[in-house]
């Protein structure tokens, strides 16, 4: 009989976005949420820690394949699993670099994949060292638990991360900060594929991402004007990541666009990733279904685009009073048009409570209305 | 607080079909299904009998409205929760028609829509003298419980419905059989609108459908050579029969096209039809979120196709062997643009289990891809 219990890890948006194409494709989803009434608390068959080997244990023995809906489950836990025989998709080998920054770049610069000039600094004389070598300027980040902007930091002085220095002091293990160039890039992009564990790897193309307050605030699907050489550049770096670092699932491969055009590596995410939200209608196979078939080891469907262009607009924060649903009959009496994604969350400032996916074949339009149709959940 | 909490009597494949939508705009499905383990088992929040006022009122009050997989809830049920204050889409006055094929023939005929010429008949002698004036032949079905075929009859002779007259007697209630003309014609046509309670309705593109055996085989959306005057006159009956029978969420009409051009009403469901499974990936708007917004009285989305072309085929009985997750690493691999669904039914002859829906720019090779994809799970 086919495997076909899918465990996921963690309850958020990305695990809630998976239930759609398992309901479709007939796959047996099964949560293990962090706490009752999360966004993915209707395929939730379990609630607790996940940095609790027991618990994730009874939970993995339920399923036949374990994936996530975060990055945090600790690797010693992943190895247990693994040890166990319970497939991990992605891997714990394939995970630590998503965990660990300083990790991944050694591993993509070993590889010989383009990233931003880094260095692992130890101190403010290290950092010091490196701005020097940089104009003055460079990018500080904690090597580990960093994401939307969160341990992310520009310095221009070498005390700019002292604060950080002290606290991986006072945490014992000592370590390093990842130091980076800043990067004159002209924009972001971001590219996704898949990866199945036999291999198959399916790239849908270049998107353009539009962040704000270092949170992603918009994406257009395909990246405007990328169609050649950069979405080539592009598809080649995330298929030499997903290979490189044997990658299973669904990958993001966060890019600059350098103004000297070149295409260099930012983040990875080894999952769904909001820059991939457009494909759930914009493509023939969106990400979450693609997903679930790469840790299944199913083969890949289609990554065409559906439309011209797609473009997502993220709900931040939501109403200012009240739920989405308070808003519905003004938005979708105005955008019938558009597809509207609620995650089942509190509003609540900065927060991705939603989204919102319009396509069509004029870019301006597509963008207004996806802009307007996100703006009646706002304020 | 915006009403949120839709109640699904029925626990089948167009309850679950429900849940993607549902997901997605973050509308809170609630399922009573008939037994634990049915189709749309994780939505489930009862197990119970439709047929049972006490277990439809417990579960009625946990919702904020009410509607349905299927049309047989007793109307009384149905006037009892109205008569309490919640919310019942479609309502019993209408359903009553869906429910009783003799009420919804003379309806439709005091509403001047076009319907084959028919009779009720109470005897095989009444029988008799509509065969008689329609050239000897004509279709007698049962005014209750018939689907798919079942309570569908062609007859040749006056005795050729005893059977049915005896049950009728036997059930103590007496009543009447529908007879009509067996229409000659070219093709069989389904148009789906919706209705909002408030009266917005949204009809998609005509569809033609393909029978074997009395069971829908294949869909084609929409209807070749129906762009002018059959669908004009198509979208146009749908919605007198809507407004008419006071019909709110999803209404399917299946159609004839006569071989001299008329359309004819042929049956009605109020609910999501196996004919608009199409529109799940080839309209803005699918059956199962539209029917989700009408009953919830949100504005209604756009049914604007996505595609030039969409076909869907049925799965029907599936493999013989196993399960329809056995036949996927070859489906998959072989249609990677095939939209696979599965209804989570065990393999039985002649069962619905699940459909493939392909879209594209050329007919015949949609037609193809569709039904060499489907048959992947067949035998």
């Amino acid at each position: 009989m086919a495997r076909n219990r899918v465990g996921v890890i963690g309850g958020g948006q990305l695990a809630r976005m998976m239930i759609p194409p398992a309901v479709e494709l007939g796959i047996d989803l099964r949560v293990l949420e962090e706490a009752e009434g999360m966004s993915a608390d209707l395929a939730a068959t379990g609630v607790g820690d996940y940095r609790d080997l027991d618990t994730v244990l009874a939970f993995a023995e339920t399923v036949d394949v374990v994936t996530f809906d975060h990055e945090h489950v600790p690797p010693a836990i992943l190895r247990e699993l693994v040890g166990r025989g319970i497939p991990v998709h992605p891997g714990p080998d394939a995970l630590l670099y998503a965990q660990d920054k300083l990790q991944m770049r050694a591993k993509l610069s070993e590889l010989g994949l383009p990233v931003p000039d880094w260095a692992a600094v130890e101190s403010a004389d290290e950092l010091g060292v490196f701005l020097a070598d940089h104009g003055g300027r460079a990018v500080v980040k904690t090597a580990r638990g960093g994401y939307d902007g969160k341990g992310v930091r520009v310095v221009t002085e070498a005390s700019g991360a002292d604060d950080w220095f002290l606290a991986l002091a006072e945490d014992g293990h000592g370590g390093a900060l990842l130091v980076e160039e800043l990067v004159d890039f002209r924009r972001e992009l971001a590219q996704l594929v898949a990866r199945r564990p036999s291999g198959e790897v399916a790239a849908w193309p270049v998107v353009e991402t539009v962040q704000r307050d270092g949170v992603c605030a918009e994406v257009i699907a395909p990246a405007p004007g990328a169609a050649g050489r950069v979405a080539q550049a592009s598809a080649d770096i995330a298929r030499r990541v997903a290979e490189g670092l044997g990658v299973t699932g669904v990958l993001a491969v966060e890019l600059f666009e350098t103004t000297d055009d070149r295409v260099l590596i930012n983040e990875l995410a080894m999952r769904p990733h909001n820059s991939g939200h457009w494909s759930i209608e914009g493509a023939v196979t969106g990400q979450f279904e693609q997903h679930l078939r790469a840790v299944l080891d199913l083969p890949l469907g289609s990554t065409a685009p559906r439309e011209d262009w797609s473009v997502m607009v993220n709900i931040l924060g939501g109403p200012a009073e009240g739920t989405l649903q308070d808003r519905y009959p003004a938005a979708l009496a105005a955008h019938p048009e558009a597809k509207f994604h609620g995650y089942g969350k509190a509003p609540r400032p900065g927060r991705k409570v939603g989204h919102v996916t319009v396509g069509g074949d004029d870019l301006d339009d597509v963008v207004y209305r996806a802009r307007a149709a996100a703006a009646f959940f706002e304020g």
